[in-house]
């Protein structure tokens, strides 16, 4: 294709929501639960028939981009970008986009998360090349909305205008009215009955100089830092980056320009996707026996069901249990009810306030 | 004290209700899951302040009596008798019998298995005690019964006449009518309210001429064997006590000679018995936190209750669940409700099957 399609991958995750298996170090983009290999691999890998490795950018703290360069040979380790503080998104992206606009200002960028799940790749790229097209032919940022499938309280969502639809590429975009912080119960059973609310991908796809003219009209405090990240960027000064990263506000890019900029464009993201938020995610993800339970290592149930079990180096039996996640590591093991399993982050807290320092 | 008390300490279970812990090389006497000790230990040494080393046997499979070799270094070498093949418990207590026996045929010996737990060691040293003087005086086999908390189906009974008690020693003996064999759930509920039933501990205590004695009078089919394995013991040949192995039924001293013989008594063991049948009966032994947890290992808990945990060398911690019984190995994890501890060895017999013989 002729698309001067890039990607940035932001892996600079660092959540405890897959702990005990992931530790500060090895958070969950450098996980292999969704299949053999890591997630941020996987997410390299879904792009590559689209994207070849040369224009794909990672970007993440200077001990995960140790890790990155181990497990993505194939992408040039110039490519491999490191933030010097963790900011958010913004700035995050904001660093990225400067080292690609610098390259090439038309370049066409898709923003991914490095630990997301898509289970139809080839419908993805297909997705993602239509959205290329329609960012490269005009003004416009777009992202992926994600149909709802229960009232979640833990994504934020895209409340789009159904009736101005635009097509681009053979493809339907809608213009975006807002974007929604996670909601509380009542209001997600709302945006649902409303129908014309998905949830936010987190996946963002723009023209590099369209990034930069959107920043300049309509993030005007973020805007300075962008004019000297460029300049950052052209020195190579890791050391000048810094300086701006130790200024630059912390915010996410939702709030500092989707929310405010006009032209943002959705497509529907009906590629298969998850977020891989909590280990009982994975119910939906791992295969199943006839009881319902997923497991990684070997298993011996007895009247057990619906349970999910990562052991893969041990035999696990499982007697008279349903609806649990259990999770064994060299050190620690987890035993959690599948609908607490958003309680394992307050495990982590507790660990860290007795100071078990080993544990995370 | 002057009587002439020895201990048999019957070794040789071989039981897989305390699997992944328990193995066939590392049965439940052999493991550390009343105290800090072995069981095996913690029988010898509960014994020790009424019954010297010099006067303890045990009696188990050559491959144990190696490991009993080990954990009992005080026990001298010729008093841990090898059973060369499992006969159950009246062959097993035959052999150990006629050993004392050609040792003094008036030591008066307590029959004890390997793995059970009492809690109030002084208590049973004075009803030990109390029993022995009753039968060193008489000419009676005595059994111990346990008070019943709950109509269980797991043990047998002893059916007392509570108007016939004898005193001895200032201790209140009642004669035996009857052994029950493990009741149906009717059957246990009718014992219990009855209030002359109490459980088999499987502690005996006897003298050994009349042990000799009444084993002629009572069990004649097993008389002969007896007779032989005292030629075989006093030539110390482990060939000749093999021979005997081969042909010698299999059967429970219980049912060959207790429940035949006259002058039974039976003396109430109220010192704290169990004879932790499973893992959830040490919920009952192990110190628990204030939500009913009991932990061997590190244990962090949110919104969990009345589970036990062994992981001695790992963090465990659990979310939302309760009454499970978590158990984690070097190569194996169980994870049980704890009202379904008994299908434990189910578990083991489906690994079996399926050849996996790693696990046990």
């Amino acid at each position: 294709m002729s698309l001067p399609l890039h990607a940035v991958i932001m892996a600079g995750g660092s959540g405890t929501r897959f702990w005990p298996l992931s530790r500060a170090r090895r958070p969950k983009q450098f996980l292999p639960i969704v299949g053999r290999k890591t997630m941020v691999e996987e997410t390299v890998e879904r792009l590559r028939p689209l994207i070849r490795a040369g224009r794909v950018y990672t970007i993440a703290n200077a001990d995960q981009t140790r890790t990155l360069r181990r497990l993505l040979p194939r992408v040039p380790a110039g490519n491999l970008l490191v933030e010097p503080a963790g900011r958010n998104t913004a700035p995050c992206l904001m660093l990225a986009m400067s080292r690609v606009f610098l390259r090439n200002p038309k370049a066409v960028v898709a923003a991914l998360p490095a630990d997301h799940l898509i289970r139809d790749a080839a419908r993805f790229r297909e997705k993602l090349e239509a959205a290329a097209e329609a960012a490269l032919a005009g003004d416009h940022l777009i992202t992926f909305g994600i149909p709802p499938t229960f009232p979640s309280t833990g994504y934020g969502y895209i409340h789009f205008e159904k009736e101005r639809s635009i097509e681009a590429g053979g493809r339907v975009f809608y213009r975006v009215r807002a974007f929604k912080e996670k909601p509380p119960y009542d209001e997600a059973l709302r945006f649902l009955a409303a129908g014309t609310f998905l949830w936010n991908s987190g996946i963002f796809l723009w023209r590099a100089d369209v990034f930069a003219r959107k920043l300049e009209r309509h993030a005007p405090e973020l805007y300075p830092f962008w004019t000297r990240m460029l300049k950052a960027a052209a020195k190579k000064s890791g050391k000048d980056m810094a300086a701006i990263f130790r200024e630059i506000p912390a915010i996410s890019i939702d709030y500092a320009l989707m929310e405010k900029a006009e032209g943002v464009l959705m497509t529907e993201g009906d590629f298969g996707w998850s977020d891989v938020g909590a280990w009982s995610s994975l119910c939906d993800v791992w295969p199943r026996d006839g009881a319902g339970n997923a497991a990684n290592g070997g298993l011996q149930a007895l009247d057990a069901r619906d349970c999910l079990v990562y052991n893969p180096k041990k035999l696990t039996a499982l007697i008279g249990v349903k609806d649990l996640v259990v999770v064994d590591t060299a050190d620690a093991l987890l035993v959690c009810r599948k609908d607490h399993d958003q309680k394992v982050k307050d495990v982590v807290e507790a660990l860290k306030k007795k100071g078990s320092l080993k544990y995370f």
